[in-house]
């Protein structure tokens, strides 16, 4: 999606350590006119599925997901990473390698919120090494919904994350997907859309 | 706002501990279509204000705090709890006490997203003793900007933070005010709308 990788090469900052900041437009301040257009083209590329609910995990993937499930007309459904005094009962619970904090952390989803008649759509900021996403799908089939696609707003294309994931058969749309970064140079290489 | 009372009253679950749970419609899994609902309230009530900035705490408030900033056409600020690399550079942090989880949390905000020109709304979900409020308020007095309005979706009117903010001259609005709450009997009481 060309409007992301603009602002994604205008905005963006490089750091060492294979990170790449977004935080003025997407994760941390949130351009809301820039996520309208990007739930505008996820619902685009999924008018196709009978979606029943939009999947996604706290935080940063909640305020894209939200205007994708408005999209849609279904819920949206915000797994957690730690249980709450707000969160009891029966859990589905996936534990996962975090890339972006380099550490171990758990995706939790209330029992009573998927069931098999669920169509998921996974919405997410970002895609690495997709320890994330297959948390998610786990949870899904475990609760023998269905996946019916992931739609992720950068991918980490050099990494192995959305590779696995299509090779697994799952349907994965991402906006912009990354080839190369070189943060000496402050270059980000995108992948040519097919 | 006479939908939101309703909605409590229909699928908010009691428990002991002084614990509303909300998860089947606000912070877990989310009817988007309230939440469309509470935000035109927002938006109504603070109409006169001139807004240039939303401001919430990940990960509950997000939901909420969205199409309230798509409905003023201002950039949404999430602040975070804990920082991370994709939040480096000049922070502001408040510490906080957590009502909802017991325990002792931060709030953070990268330095360069509030400005002195800054006219802030804060949104958020849930407002119970008001340590989370005071601590993002507190950083928009620190930098200088201007706390226009605060809007709570479920105040918790029994407890003291509410009358706190609004003793100290802030125009707080809450679109439910629970006055009183039964987890033996089932009951939630409101307070009436002046």
């Amino acid at each position: 999606m060309k409007k992301l990788q603009e602002r994604i090469i205008r905005d963006g900052v490089l750091k060492s350590g294979d990170v790449l900041k977004v935080d003025s437009f997407l994760n941390h301040q949130i351009d809301v006119a820039l996520l309208e257009d990007l739930a505008a083209e996820f619902h685009r590329r999924f008018a196709d599925l009978s979606i029943t609910k939009v999947l996604t995990i706290e935080s940063s993937g909640i305020a894209i997901a939200y205007p994708v499930a408005r999209a849609f007309g279904v819920p949206l459904l915000t797994a957690k990473k730690s249980a709450s005094v707000n969160l009891d009962g029966d859990l589905y619970v996936a534990e996962v390698d975090s890339y972006a904090r380099g550490k171990h952390t758990r995706v939790i989803i209330s029992k009573k919120y998927l069931t098999p008649a669920d169509r998921v759509l996974i919405i997410d900021d970002f895609l690495a090494n997709g320890c994330t996403l297959q948390g998610l799908i786990s949870i899904v089939e475990e609760a023998e919904a269905s996946v019916e696609g992931c739609g992720i707003a950068i991918e980490k294309g050099y990494l192995e994350g959305g590779q696995r994931i299509r090779n697994l058969g799952y349907r994965l749309e991402s906006l912009a997907i990354i080839d190369a970064m070189d943060p000496d140079a402050g270059t980000v290489t995108f992948r040519t859309e097919q």
